[in-house]
């Protein structure tokens, strides 16, 4: 079965079966999708009480505030511990911004390019060239906001450990290298955990820009869907350690928390950073949505009860993650090509295809019906040098559609391989 | 009892007078604010319903979409149908926003910085200079958007019906002018309603810039607080008859119809610059919070029944603005200084004291505990070249401490005329 021992009629025997199979998939008509690390209606349900637990008026007032009035820019206080309590920070090194930790990172590079960070010689708009180091496979969206700006993206490969640090160290010494994108748990796509060696040579990094940035998202800090809580560093206790206090601002959300994209976010920082950005922020915005600040600290209360709301999203993730796993075991690991690593947390899982195919593999899906995240996406300018690697995200379809869709997509893994060796022998 | 008659003996008494009024306003230790234009706590307990209105998950599917979910970068449907009855614009017109219209304008103008509007021959951040129209007296935070990104402000009078137009059709002649600040209905602080005259003459104006943006903010189109509601005409529209279709970007919220800082903002432009706006703002953010967005037309409905919800913060707004003009009328007009217009709506009442003296009167009042915007806010620069404009909010305290505050600040616009007068005679 393995196809890398085959001979070029057994290739073409095999392919006719599976291609068989992938006529009849096509005649199903599916329309499935497993393109976006997008929360299943199940998981919403779970969560539906958020919509309940702040309707009396009296609450409004805590602290002091009407949280029903403007003010308080840098957010609640009461939301302000609620994340420092999950990140291990404190409440004057954060910010809670609105309902897109994806707009705190687009709005910090933004105010880079047009303002400068806390340690800029100038704006970022006005350096000749900005260089940005992407580790890849990783979050698309992550790099088209580099991208946006103009910066220049460089690839760095990604370990089992996160990104490969010699090569981060050696990049860093370029002033034009002005930071990096990281996601250190659960990292996007591959779904690892940087290792404590990794994060301390990161906080250590001698950067030869001032303004050098990392960019930490910690989008997955709690969203174990198999085994227990693993615990994280506060990275800007590691970076203050090394002598790198304000190189690093952390974000996060609510979104897979509870609703998505109607959740509140978080910028954590130093407090010379946080004061900083403060001071640029006033101008952009009189405050954030306290109300919806208020129902969340209400609903998740602190770290440990968030903790219990996150089983109950593994409840329904756990499932499909292994769902996922056990087809990639059976139906591709016996064909000798393709490569994975299981996560326990996160929301996507990193599969690299026979080098050369992952392309033709995910059209073929299209064809039958099952739209991925597009190949190349998990690279810098969407450009996989490989065309290799393809980001599986099982969160939003039901176990039963899940299970048709990846029944096509290792058809068309297969038929995509198949096709290749068959060129080649 | 005019100023401007007495001798210089009559002058010293009456300064004698006031002033000790002034000690007795002072030992009372106020501490009262007419700084913002912040809503009072009772106008916010007229709206608490907002709070139950999206109670049953089940609503939350609206349209097909489940407003849990990402997705819908420019809004909830319904949202922007709510907008465009609200503005008289077609709801493609419009992008639904987070809570906060200052945002918006901010994310435009930095936009236009980083990677240029639709019609930009390249991103502002490279041209050499950009200068920004300030219709003054205007807001002080629009001003602060403009400056904080390095544009020249350049002051524009401010006549009986908007800008002055003679003054602003010299302007654009200028390349380098790139756009101008406007609150069409009920200018902040003025309080006056562009008249269809000037807003004609703004869509067809020539601007040598092809890139040449009015920043339409209609934070006030709703919000009579006396008298019967005021129609205004969709600028979208007229700028297109005017050949100008991309010239205009229309801004409004619901900061001040629920709560501020807690609602959902709007920008409103053709088609063409909504376009382009949503490819950008795609790197930005996935949607903004779509479940806020229907709580509010759930609670709102429409344009008629905000209307109705209006006439309740005005019975609110409206004896406040009342004992305002009141004490203006009692206190200050017999003394032959300083003039004002009694306005219909928004949320300011614009006070030209006598030349040379506003920075000094809100110092007496900050003695006494009566904190006012800061003389010079309403200019570009925080520089009013006379010393004589200052806004009055007469929103937040209640009446009778609104009363107390109104008689320390009539007391001190009487002293600091008083000592001018003195110095000169």
């Amino acid at each position: 079965m393995n196809y890398l021992n085959m001979t070029k009629e057994q290739l073409q025997a095999h392919y006719d079966a599976v291609y068989a199979h992938f006529l009849s998939c096509k005649e199903q008509k599916l329309k499935l999708n497993m393109a976006r690390g997008k929360p299943a209606a199940s998981q919403l349900d779970l969560v539906n009480d958020i919509l309940t637990c702040l309707v009396d008026p009296k609450e409004c007032l805590v602290d002091g505030i009407d949280a029903r009035n403007y003010g308080e820019l840098a957010g609640l206080p009461a939301a302000r511990e609620y994340w420092a309590d999950v990140l291990g920070c404190r409440p004057e090194q954060t910010i809670v911004g609105g309902s897109s930790s994806l707009n705190l990172m687009y709005d910090l590079i933004s105010r880079a390019y047009t303002h400068g960070l806390t340690h800029s010689e100038r704006p970022w708009s006005k350096e000749d060239v900005v260089k940005f180091l992407c580790p890849s496979p990783g979050y698309d969206r992550h790099f088209k906001v580099t991208e946006s700006f103009g910066a220049e993206l460089i690839t760095v490969p990604m370990t089992a450990e996160g990104p490969d640090m010699d090569v981060v160290e050696q990049y860093v010494k370029d002033p034009q290298v002005k930071g990096i994108w990281c996601v250190p748990k659960y990292s996007n796509p591959d779904g690892i955990i940087y290792s404590d060696k990794t994060i301390d040579r990161l906080a250590n990094l001698k950067a030869a820009a001032p303004d050098f940035t990392i960019m930490w998202d910690n989008a997955y800090c709690v969203h174990e869907f198999c085994g227990e809580y693993v615990e994280f560093p506060d990275i800007i206790s590691i970076c203050k350690k090394a002598g790198n206090p304000d190189m690093v601002y952390e974000f996060a959300s609510t979104s897979k928390i509870t609703f998505p994209g109607a959740g509140i976010s978080v910028v954590a920082s130093s407090e010379a950073n946080i004061a900083y950005m403060l001071d640029i922020m006033g101008v952009q915005i009189i405050s954030y949505d306290k109300i919806n600040q208020l129902r969340h600290v209400k609903y998740l209360k602190n770290k440990a009860h968030t903790l219990e709301i996150m089983k109950k999203h593994a409840t329904v993730l756990g499932p499909k993650f292994q769902m996922v796993l056990d087809m990639l075991d059976k139906e591709i690991a016996p064909c000798g090509f393709g490569n994975w690593v299981a996560p326990k947390g996160g929301y996507f899982v990193s599969f690299n295809t026979m080098p050369g195919t992952a392309k033709r593999a995910l059209a073929l899906c299209k064809e039958a019906g099952v739209v991925m995240t597009g190949a190349g996406a998990t690279f810098p300018y969407g450009k996989d040098p490989q065309d290799s690697n393809i980001r599986i995200a099982p969160s939003l379809p039901p176990v039963d559609e899940l299970e048709k869709a990846m029944d096509v997509f290792c058809t068309c893994l297969k038929l995509a391989a198949l096709e290749k060796l068959m060129e080649t022998k």
